[in-house]
């Protein structure tokens, strides 16, 4: 840090003015010769969105200007930053010659920008900007996961149409979509291109694990753990996009679509949140020696050509990395032919994490670097929606003759077999718990088994479930 | 994978046969227009070295020809495989149109091979082979961890004088030679760029971590872990390169390069092996809620003027996720400004996780992606062969009047304070053990009190510490 300090404080107070992009230099190429007089590539940002994450990166591309010139050869100029309200007070200091506005047609009709960083969030207007900024020519950055997970396919064909023919390819990156700071974007379409990639499983919301890490480890009931997370900003006024699992299914779709090549609609996932998760559950998970984590899983079947995708509170044994995942900490674990099994773990969300992915982008497009934002694709892989897994089955019951009966006789009839049982001391013979784990077994078959233990005449209330990792 | 495998079927056999590269066509640049025939990049590489890894990556670029042509645009002839013995026979399939030669000059003065994969390992011929593929302008792709860490300062300045004036770069890259499947490479020379790294610990020998995993969960003791080890094929017969921690010295040199900027001379770095480590310092982590884990670390002070490294077993608390890592699994956690806390984890050797990284760089270069191999340049960073920790201190002791007395006066002396003291039953009056914990402190203030409390009349034998993580 030390080296880096001292080269900006020797340069950095010019770095910015003398960044001035040439007039009609556009996206400069990998091979393109920079212009002899500075010997620097020349590139001109434009960022849409002066909020927590725009301001982040115009911080830490102020910071680091000196080190993107002498170290990457790059000078980087951000031109505009535009906001809904240009004469609201900001965060964030300036650069030198950046005009602030309120007018995106004073981007995209602006030829000197070469990239767009979209960091406003929303997918209507953000939708506009980005489409339009690519048909423009510019290389867009983004972070906004919901857009991508809503339009991948629009924004894909886009790419295509105008790339086709093109030398120079607009470019389109967006780490910071998914996993705020931990660069999975990135690697799953660079490391994972010679492998074949069987499993993804993700800790992808930091809210839900921020709860989940709080009810085990804190002994914290779900309503008091949420309204923790409230008050520490890690979940939204609404937070059903968090605990009702949405937000992950999101990221899960694009995640599928990077590691799979598959194109799914989110709404086919199945997705359950973590709001019934209780305080028992983390009990029985000790005994079974793990804890209770919200996942989003897609899997491989054993052929290679089905392919199933749930979000869901998991049991995680305690030898399997992502049980040690705690707080809003987020963690993506990829299995796969080659690598085996490959753990990425990082901030999930936060101003310098996600803007930190997002300059990544924009050094990486600055340097000339290209990318295929989806590389892979799998026209002959089906989704189903079902999978397979072992189970966690956590029932409530009046305690009466001949309910182990019942339950042998149904699991059996349903085809899923026990593998272990446990039962902590009966306080109440009207109102127990119990909780039965099986070998692996399609979910279908244990919906079906809980429908009819569900109408026994001991049963309480509906049963909970969920897949074993 | 299904889709992939479907592909393949269609159309891999005339794959390789298809991708001679024309001659006189060299590295293709990202802008670089394609043959008109075929609108694909041509790419000849040459691999120096059909072993293990050898073989993998011919085993892997023949199973994604089809993939890497139809989705990536890209075509790649393996022209040439060079071995010691061309007559022996190998365990993969060479692809149509390959030649097996044992003649290193044959490729290096082949104009045609544009970028050479260097996996023969030793760092004699292959030091010549990579500085000399170099200067005739051909990329370079090595597993090389031994070489990089010996020559590294040299091999940059090849390449610098390689590069200086030349328009399209020649491409350096080495992400197998660190933690063989994890990209930790890439990961820091693309998405700490905008980051200020303060601190990398990694498990990064896969032997002594299998080791001190079996002797954490297996009850094992040092030599019976070492032999499983061993038979499992994961220590060498001289095992003292990874048991003695000069592996992950190696590598951590690397490492530091990458994230630090700085090149230090590799001893200079403390290093320490697992040998000292014995079954008492596992029953004593576990009393500590922690584990025995053999580390690589570097590290800045606060004031980022300083930086500090070593290699040694240390004790790692539960919560942090390297406690979570075993078998001959490695993990590299990152602490930095802007991401925080990363952690990477994967598998450091073997054929097709090194293979894989292999193929990764291959296709990087092929692609016409450009990368600066070393980023970050720290000059004015001073390198201390000392560091500050808190501190696990293991003393053997015959029981006497007055040792707890003793104790505190010697660290108190030496500005050590306690943090905790933890001893099991004596069994032995004349034979016993006991464990102290300090507050974070300087390495050598430890040493010096572990030199007066030898020389007290109760302390039997050299005193074991090793740093907390």
């Amino acid at each position: 840090m030390a080296a880096r300090l001292l080269l900006l404080a020797l340069s950095c107070a010019s770095a910015w003015q003398m960044g001035t992009a040439p007039m009609g230099v556009r996206r400069p190429a990998a091979s393109a010769p920079a212009p002899a007089t500075m010997g620097l590539r020349p590139a001109n940002i434009a960022i849409v969105g002066g909020g927590t994450v725009g301001g982040g990166i115009v911080e830490i591309l102020s910071r680091k200007a000196a080190f993107v010139r002498g170290q990457l050869n790059t000078d980087i100029t951000i031109s505009k930053v535009c906001v809904r309200d240009a004469s609201k007070p900001r965060d964030f200091q300036l650069p030198e010659g950046c005009t602030i506005t309120d007018e995106i047609e004073s981007i995209l009709s602006d030829d000197s920008v070469d990239t767009v960083v979209e960091v406003m969030g929303g997918t209507t207007l953000a939708k506009d900007v980005i489409l339009r900024s690519l048909k423009a020519g510019k290389n867009v950055v983004t972070a906004n996961k919901a857009l991508i997970a809503q339009d991948l396919t629009l924004i894909q064909k886009t790419l295509d149409e105008v790339n086709a023919g093109r030398e120079d390819k607009v470019q389109f990156r967006f780490e910071a979509a998914v996993c705020g700071g931990i660069p999975i974007i990135r690697t799953l379409q660079s490391d994972f291109l010679g492998d074949d990639v069987t499993q993804i499983s993700g800790i992808i919301n930091g809210c839900t694990n921020f709860i989940l890490s709080n009810m085990a480890g804190g002994g914290l009931t779900y309503a008091d753990a949420l309204k923790e997370a409230s008050a520490l900003g890690y979940a939204e006024a609404d937070p059903t996009l968090d605990v009702g699992g949405f937000d992950a299914r999101s990221k899960l779709r694009i995640l599928m679509k990077l590691a799979f090549g598959i194109d799914v609609d989110e709404d086919e996932i199945p997705c359950r949140g973590i709001t019934e998760v209780t305080s028992t559950d983390f009990e029985y998970a000790k005994l079974l020696v793990g804890t209770v984590k919200l996942l989003g899983v897609a899997k491989l079947d054993k052929g290679g050509k089905k392919i199933s995708a749930f979000v869901s509170p998991c049991f995680v044994p305690t030898q399997n990395t992502l049980s040690s995942i705690s707080g809003a900490t987020n963690a993506v674990q990829v299995s796969s032919t080659s690598l085996q099994q490959s753990v990425f773990v990082g901030q999930g969300a936060g101003r310098y994490p996600t803007a930190n992915s997002c300059v990544s982008d924009i050094l990486a497009i600055c340097q000339g670097q290209t990318s295929v934002p989806f590389p892979k694709e799998a026209s002959n892989l089906q989704f189903v929606n079902s999978f397979e897994s072992a189970f966690y089955i956590r029932i409530r019951f009046r305690d009466r003759v001949g309910i182990t009966f019942d339950l042998g006789q149904i699991f059996s009839d349903c085809g899923v077999s026990i593998y272990s049982m446990l039962q902590n001391p009966i306080k109440d013979r009207d109102d127990a718990m119990f909780v039965v784990t099986t070998d692996p077994v399609d979910v279908t078959n244990v919906k079906t088994a809980c429908v009819k233990l569900e109408a026994t005449d001991w049963c309480i209330g509906e049963i909970f479930y969920m897949p074993v990792l």
